[in-house]
């Protein structure tokens, strides 16, 4: 069974992967900060701090992997503009490093939809192949990975994949983000402020997520591949379904808060390298999604 | 007096530096793997490896500085694909990372031509916004540390500044590099067989190199610079003066060897922001800086 390194594995997307990952045949190295119960049984567990360079060199030379799946990285409050961008950056270099110096056969690491030129959209599907010009420190660092990747793969006879990420819903989100936020008011019985959000986004559910970054290591595609479920919703319709799906679609109060500044009006991939090359079809419409993540939230013993 | 770190200090870009940036009012603390002994009296100095993170941060908190030029990277043979890149960028990032979080205030770096696209020329002094497209995993490298470095410091209050460097010759430069390999050759009484050099560079003195750097860092001039002399000459002509200068036109073979692929015809930088936003004027011409290559490599206690 050929061994897959999988980082941040108790994470928001890699922990809906170990499971896609065991299905397919792999063995997961689950690399974590702390081991989470209820996926001990899905890997081979080791507490780590990637940040840790000679932890990091460590545990991968160990490791014995052919595989790696690298989705750790800081995406708390503030991300988008966070020093820590710089030193996750500097932690998947040496990740790849030791990786390739391991023995490494595949590696693939997790994109995101801010690599692209947002100044640059026109309402259509957005392509691998789209004008990338980020214009975050998190976009800029993501971007500079996935350059680096490739061209280290091309040089050293890595095979190497970039799973690029859109939007997405589902357990474990970060508890401030627009659906957990919405969940949180309106079973509260709070009112739920929000821009009038006509802005058209991909939103795919993070079980689907992390089974497509599984699906996409298991294949020998390479390069960048948009991971979204193919259709376009208004972030208003989202929280409308949100709302009625709590049952409190009176307390959303679209349209009270201004529209954020250099949000694109249309951001959605193209997935036919995800549905054509890779062979995966979302397995959740967004209504699924919806009534998933409102059930998970409510289940959450923090939330009751 | 303001503190300036320079990495890589005793190398051949960095130790040319020295004297412009004393010469400016610097105190530099200069980080080396050893000391050399005629830079000695130049600055404050630290043995340390940047590739050892933990090292790295105590020394860059430690010293205080207000100001960090760094030209440390690995440029020996295959450096253009080696994995070393990766180990180089990491850790460019985390002294950024550690400089910024230190109290530093103004950052600058070392580019490359081979950020460019050259596939992309037309034989015109490529500007600064010319399209960047790297073909190799050096110029990847350093063209995400580009990325990287300056939006870090568009978010982060740090002054930054990159200084690309084209083509250089001068004292210290890598033996097996054209100019050095022409005058070991000629004096050894061996023929220098050559391709047939049609290839068009701007050669820099690496004193004047040295000194742009000291010259922009001195500057609050942010984004990239390019740094040259301003001049293009064909690699045939370089190489008929270097055999002039050693005395021995009749050993020199040009068209012997084929031309190496993808070199571009023509690849010299517009250097205006240099001559005009940094007020800085090359001082050596060609026929200098080869006499003082060939004088430098002829006192050389190795090659008598």
């Amino acid at each position: 069974m050929p061994r897959v390194l999988v980082t941040g594995a108790s994470g928001y997307i890699a922990r809906h992967a170990l499971e896609g990952l065991v299905a397919r045949g792999f063995a997961p190295v689950a690399l974590a900060r702390s081991i989470p119960d209820d996926l001990r049984h899905l890997a081979d567990w080791h507490c780590v701090d990637l940040l840790d360079t000679q932890a990091l060199r460590a545990v991968v030379a160990e490791a014995g992997a052919t595989h790696c799946l690298h989705l750790a990285w800081d995406v708390g409050a503030g991300y988008w503009t966070s020093a820590a961008n710089l030193d996750w950056l500097a932690a998947s270099l040496t990740l790849l490093r030791a990786f390739a110096e391991a023995g490494g056969q595949r590696f693939v690491g997790a994109g995101t939809c801010a690599e692209y030129d947002w100044s640059a959209l026109d309402g259509r599907p957005l392509g691998e192949d789209a004008p990338r010009r980020p214009h975050t420190l998190y976009g800029t660092a993501k971007n500079a990975l996935r350059d680096c990747l490739h061209r280290f793969g091309a040089a050293h006879e890595l095979s190497t994949a970039w799973g690029v990420v859109f939007h997405s819903v589902g357990p474990f989100e970060r508890a401030g983000r627009l659906v957990p936020w919405i969940i949180a008011a309106l079973d509260a019985g709070r009112e739920a402020p929000c821009s009038a959000g006509t802005q058209v986004q991909d939103i795919m559910d993070v079980r689907d997520l992390g089974d497509a970054f599984a699906a996409l290591i298991a294949t020998p595609v390479t390069g960048a591949v948009n991971l979204g479920s193919g259709r376009g919703t208004s972030v208003a319709d989202i929280a409308r379904r949100t709302a009625e799906i709590c049952g409190r679609p009176d307390l959303l109060r679209l349209g009270a808060l201004p529209m954020r500044d250099g949000e694109p009006a249309v951001l959605v991939p193209d997935i036919r390298r995800l549905t054509h090359d890779i062979g995966f079809t979302p397995r959740h419409d967004l209504d699924d999604a919806l009534r998933h993540a409102v059930a998970w939230w409510r289940a959450r013993p923090e939330s009751s």
